[in-house]
């Protein structure tokens, strides 16, 4: 079984939908990329919390047997976002960030982790993503992820990642932010050319488009008529698009890319339909696979 | 060959996108409709033009062999309506609206009309719309659009045409004006009680959901990076559908009804490629038909 890498954030959110209030829920990259992924493979995480981090949010982890080698636990608190989503929930409203521990986080790999073969960079200060990339010897496959601040901040440095990954996987808005296009195909095109071989683009219900110079794919996403909380939709989409490419370790073509994004819509699903990573936490394989046959039912003729 | 009637505006819109501008470009829902209806079948326009309508767009109608008997021609002017897109022409700013003749409109059917088989009621006053119907003797099949205007204004007659129609297309911003949910799906599911069999929400870019009892079908649109101008899409959206179903003509199982909506869909592509009619007054059947195969492609494993 092939390994996964994910450097990220680890962290609680206090969340507001029209659905509920949830105070201190588990979240952070990190976390929903690891249940996600480790439905599909083995997982290794890279990541700083504080003392208030509580020992059964690393039990959760630990059961899916997510390696936690590389977790460091620091003086001080866990990063702590608070956000809210109004109506549709289209877009996330940051109400407060304690960084906290996340601040000064600085990621060095275990020795053990030099050999991994599949890395995922979510959305962290670039300059700490290309000092991973340094950390790996010969990865098979590296994406990325990132979000408008270091958009706005660090373009120059944003832009030296996205010449050495093969995947990015992005929000709409923020492809939008980089190309300047306002068409989320011409954005993908424009992203391809400054290196990555494959651009995913994700639309949250909307789906996503996968874009590579040898085809592209657009679906919806699997539709869900009561979603409670979107955190985390994007970071479970590209933690099961990791795991099923992980675990079927045969490259990625575009016939494999477009699986995996269809197992990234399916997992992402359950991730909603709770707060936080609730529903993730004990989701199982059977149950993604069961709602494969429904989203063939409904996106094809 | 069955015959579609068409009730709705025709217009001269003055535009101005993130791709140009366009001074009193042909428009309104009637003629959009009635050039992609008429790919497919027989169409008849009810509408009213004032005295400034150019005889050259008449013409254009005529050359598709739309029957325009029931078209008044009014002292006055022609409805003209400004609007602007800006960024990701996501949103429709209006600029102006002068009703003009289209403020005092009465559709009134050719005693010839009265058999009308399809019947597409585009965004008129409600009242208007339950006029139409009273009109005509015995439809095959009945569709309507609507407004924010009008489920503002006008919501008890609304649901009364609701109650009356087989199929409701309706903006997804639309379908959540009157239902409240927040959500497309529960839109779509909320909406089928009130009367219609079968409703299909219009996303735009993001495609659309269409939803029966029997099943929903929820696809994005065909993929275009230079977007010219969205105004007319949803329209040549619902012509191309009713098109579809009335060559075809052997009722609205779910089946035919994904496939009217894919034709919908490919239709509406070419709509947005250029301003206002202009690339849909010169599209063919075969340039529509080429379409399928790339939209099928990109949509399916």
């Amino acid at each position: 079984m092939s390994n996964i890498l994910v450097v990220g954030s680890l962290a609680y959110d206090t969340l507001t939908t029209p659905k509920g209030h949830v105070d201190r829920a588990l979240g952070g990259s990190a976390n929903y990329f690891s249940l996600a992924a480790s439905l599909y493979s083995h997982v290794r995480v890279v990541g700083v919390v504080g003392e208030d981090y509580r020992e059964e949010d690393f039990e959760m982890l630990r059961k899916r047997k997510v390696d936690l080698k590389g977790l460091q636990k620091k003086a001080g608190k866990t990063f702590h976002w608070t956000g809210q989503y109004k109506d549709d929930m289209s877009e996330a409203i940051t109400l407060a960030t304690d960084l906290n521990v996340f601040a000064d986080f600085n990621p060095e790999l275990p020795a053990e982790y030099k050999d991994s073969e599949y890395v995922f960079l979510a959305n962290i200060d670039p300059i700490l993503q290309l000092r991973v990339l340094e950390q790996i010897s010969k990865p098979k496959l590296v994406g990325s992820d990132t979000m408008n601040f270091w958009i706005s901040s660090k373009l120059p440095e944003l832009k030296k990642v996205l010449a050495k990954v093969d995947v990015l996987l992005i929000n709409e808005g923020e492809a939008d932010g980089i190309t300047k296009t306002g068409n989320a195909i011409a954005a993908a095109k424009t992203l391809v050319e400054m290196g990555p071989k494959a651009v995913v683009i994700k639309r949250g219900e909307y789906g996503f488009v996968l874009y590579t110079k040898e085809g592209y794919f657009i679906l919806p996403a699997f539709p869900i008529d009561n979603v409670v909380d979107p955190t985390g939709a994007g970071d479970t989409f590209a933690g099961a698009f990791f795991g099923y490419l992980a675990k079927r370790d045969k490259g990625y073509d575009l016939h494999s890319l477009k699986q995996a994004c269809i197992q990234g819509c399916l997992t992402a699903s359950f991730t909603v339909e709770a707060f936080g990573v609730e529903r993730l936490a004990t989701l199982t394989w059977p149950e993604v696979e069961h709602r494969q046959a429904e989203y063939h039912n409904v996106t094809t003729l």
